[in-house]
């Protein structure tokens, strides 16, 4: 971890100053668990926001790429769990102002101050009558530790909730981040800035110009989020938000040293929520990394490491702790990549399990011992370039067969 | 079916005069299964082939390529499963070659007479001092009814063999196609002639130009193998090969009588074999038809219904017979295709469940009885132009993860 900036213990989107949030059960989930959040910034926050490129985008992400062009600050976030609002027409779209609108009125703010986020079921209206007694509850609910709560509301199939922070000093000012995600299937985001079901809230009490905002995010997503895969499959509500309100006392300015200790603090945030959501991955038992390097361009790289991330038959030999590397020279084969077979070397960890396209004759009881662990590197060296590029990914088990066999009905 | 032809009961490569196979137990396999089979013309034949797009292919489909370009006629082709002669090297292809001139040598032929193909385990130099007395056997077993064992000799993960046979009347003479293949997981096949671990053998004693048949399989392939995908996982090793001996004495021309029918009949037994892999895909409990109208584009069209047939959410909300068709919006919105969401329908059999992108309003109940089928269709109307295309596919279940996490191990 970088000196320049340190964790907090049991940190949330309310760690910084002047935020405050809140998770309650309004009644969406069949459960009982806690289905609705909230977060309010004390002031009007800078913000920017990174969402689904899925051409079915969800009427809250419809709203909330409108606020990103329209408005230049916001107050509060309202979420809710058990019904994504996707695929509900003009009539999704106004009732995702609605929950806008009842926020406002219940926090006195303008409704173009709410953003608004919904995950859950695909292609079913909200149901109003429980969702706007549960944003009273919320805003009544709202607290200055209500960070933990808010993101044990936002889960779905997760197991745990996924929240972090971390601070730094500038000008012997304290600058702090606090974040939290949810999300453990149907994660394979490729978030676009305007354009990112996982959900992913950020918070901090640095000033900073939406514009650089937007950087901030539109990089740091393509240096996270959009590097985990679990499954394969895009959602339609997948969202990012910032806020940033100032309330530090600390702004922070393209090119300086704040922007790059606040840039790397960040990036340690998001890496880590991240991390937990692909080891909290639907059934994972495994965490595996895909490094490849050398390709020719960018895009193969990320070809090469998307064709083994995904692979279903990868996915089981990781459940299965086999060290066949067969299909992930299969995966590579089909990628679409350029590159000459005979000049591929693998590694499991530190092993060598391919060399110049054929086996590298490390006994297999040995690659096995790496399979076993719960967390290895598959590195594929394709001595074809100068780029290098890295992805998340977990196994597919039993276990995420069942949950998404039965999830629904 | 096309009434201008019929199918002959338990038909095979065998079934077309002058053709004789065989299927032996060399020693291969664990489980003393059959694991070598040969294939033999009386006279020389014509022939084709259509193989792995993947960038590593295997010795055997290297060697079966170059045959394609330098060869006139061939008399046999020899094939093993067990191993998959894949990432072997120079060596591999040596060793290839090997099996070409033993069998050639044991048919008193000539070497590049033969065609050779390898599936199974990849990585694994092929163990000669087994496969060479295999092959004297299965050259010494040839018969005139040697199809069906040849086809159960070819398996690996499938559940039964897959062969057919078709004939038809031309100037009074009869027309016999036989086919043989073998498939049931890593199976996404996209063969390209001269570039296509599923193995297809076709046999006729019609008399055809190599372009001709060069022709036949490239749209063959195209309408049948390409457009199934049990895993979404392609081989190193896929190839389709047909051999054509002018046995019965009718010679097919290009563009007359002769070709449509046998186009048609050809196109039957491929697509008849297509669906035997796909009903025997591993673990498979469903087979789903995906079709595709009215994209903008044939690629749109190809894309979306890839998407569908992929996506491990829709294919284990297959297997739970659960009508949850946000996942197959979710994969169309995320496919890369050109369309207006809100003019999207799609349906279960003749069930609406999707009008201008949102819930048609059929009871839930309705959709499951459908998807509690062993077989069903969705189909996806995009509203967006004039290209249509289909793919058929499975669910994946608790077995497939049986099988492909203990496969090798």
């Amino acid at each position: 971890m970088n000196k320049d900036f340190k964790e907090i213990a049991n940190g949330s989107v309310t760690s910084p100053i002047g935020f405050k949030a809140s998770g309650i059960t309004a009644g969406l989930k069949r459960s009982g668990a806690p289905d609705m959040a909230m977060i309010f910034s004390d002031v009007p926050a800078n913000f920017s926001g990174a969402f689904t490129s899925c051409t079915f985008a969800a009427a809250p992400v419809q709203v909330c790429r409108n606020r990103v062009l329209t408005q230049q600050k916001i107050r509060a976030i309202i979420v809710n769990s058990g019904n994504a609002n996707a695929c509900t027409g003009k009539q999704g779209v106004v009732n995702a102002e609605k929950m806008c609108a009842v926020t406002a009125s219940e926090l006195d703010i303008k409704p173009e101050e709410v953003m608004v986020s919904s995950t859950g079921r695909i292609g079913v209206q909200l149901p109003l009558h429980i969702i706007e007694p549960g944003i009273a509850k919320a805003a009544a609910s709202l607290a200055a530790d209500g960070g933990p709560i808010a993101a044990r509301a936002i889960m779905t199939t997760d197991t745990v909730p996924k929240a972090a922070a971390v601070s730094f000093e500038i000008d012997g000012k304290t600058v702090t981040i606090g974040a939290m995600t949810k999300g453990a299937g149907m994660i394979d985001p490729k978030m676009r800035v305007l354009h990112a079901t996982m959900l992913c809230y950020i918070t901090t009490d640095a000033g900073i110009e939406n514009r650089l905002l937007t950087e901030f995010i539109k990089l740091g997503v393509e240096e996270s989020f959009n590097r985990i895969t679990i499954d394969g499959d895009m959602s339609t509500n997948d969202t990012t938000i910032i806020m940033a309100n100032g309330q530090s006392g600390v702004k922070i300015e393209k090119d300086g040293y704040g922007a790059k200790i606040f840039y790397a603090g960040l990036i340690f945030l998001m890496q880590k929520l991240a991390r937990m959501m692909v080891l909290d991955g639907e059934g994972a038992t495994k965490f595996v990394t895909v490094k490849i390097a050398n390709a020719p361009t960018e895009k193969d790289a990320v070809l090469c490491a998307e064709a083994i991330a995904n692979s279903l038959l990868c996915k089981t030999a990781w459940f299965g702790c086999d060290p066949n590397w067969g299909r992930i020279v299969a995966a590579l084969g089909y990628s679409g990549a350029e590159f000459d077979p005979d000049k591929v070397t693998i590694h499991y960890n530190d092993k060598p399990v391919v060399v110049d396209g054929q086996d590298a004759g490390t006994p297999e009881k040995e690659l096995a011992v790496v399979l076993k662990d719960k967390e290895f590197t598959i590195s594929v060296n394709l001595n074809a370039g100068i780029f290098d590029y890295w992805v998340w990914t977990c196994d597919i088990s039993y276990e995420y067969v069942k949950i998404n066999a039965e999830y629904h009905t």
